[in-house]
């Protein structure tokens, strides 16, 4: 048996369990193949460990090669999962008051950068003070310690910089 | 039962299958608490749309509340998934030579953005043309036509922009 048709059947199996109703809340919406909805599990890479005023990103010892040459670089996105808010109602969330002061008008969560949004991944540009093994120490981060981290990719200036006039909202500036 | 349960359920159903060695190649890995791994599901928010030269990010409908307020913005983070690299094999894959060029020294996939990771996390800097309804068009982004979209986040210059000196390695130059 293949591993798409595993994961069908790990899916079909939902159904079976009588919870279904409950755990289709969380699960992608229909997709015209199995293997589409099947693929969207994501993995824990690491950690973020803060110690003192240090935050340390420590990746699962079997992704420790995923570093190499990492040093190269200055800047490096960490994405990581909002962990703390992965429940139904906060991923099913789609407007928020901006920085939760109510003053700032309501906001579509893919125009603002709130924890709370139907995939809790989180963006923070820092900067790679180094690299030890399986530790990247960084700075620029503000997530909980304990969180999971889910990527790192660096920060390459062209692409990853407006090339035309950049504008925002009022409440942002 | 609660939902963490029933996932709990769910991802222990796996082992009953009889192929849960081949699941177990995408699932994530041990946590210590089941509630942390059951978490880690994504959902499609849309798809990316290629017409003539259009780039259009099509929302499903059910999330289109979420884009009020994202023409106030000039630039968008779209994170998207490379569904066509979803395969064991190659979200093991922790090292490349970076743009397919051997000439480059073989790197650690967490100092490349190559579209084969663990978590196959795309991230590209678009500029908004405009928003109607649940259609996002958008300069800057090069996914397949249907390829799904995970989320939107603003360019916030500020924590976006690096604040001290930039370096890259020599490849990236």
């Amino acid at each position: 048996m293949n591993i798409l048709a595993s994961l069908f059947i790990l899916l079909s199996s939902t159904a079976a369990i009588g919870e279904g109703a409950e755990v289709a809340d969380i699960q992608p919406p229909a997709h015209p193949s199995p293997a589409v909805t099947a693929s969207f599990a994501l993995v824990t890479v690491g950690r973020i460990e803060k110690t003192d005023r240090k935050v340390r990103i420590r990746l699962e010892p079997k992704y420790e090669a995923g570093l190499l040459g990492l040093e190269g670089w200055s800047h490096v996105w960490v994405m990581y999962w909002f962990d703390r808010n992965d429940t139904p109602e906060k991923r099913s969330t789609l407007q928020v008051h901006p920085r939760g002061n109510p003053a700032n008008p309501l906001t579509g969560v893919f125009a603002t950068r709130s924890p709370v949004r139907p995939n809790l991944i989180a963006l923070s540009l820092c900067r790679v003070v180094s690299v030890e093994q399986n530790l990247v120490e960084v700075e620029g981060i503000d997530a909980f310690d304990g969180t999971p981290v889910l990527d790192l990719k660096p920060f390459i200036p062209g692409p990853d910089t407006p090339q035309r006039a950049i504008t925002t909202p009022v409440w942002a500036k």
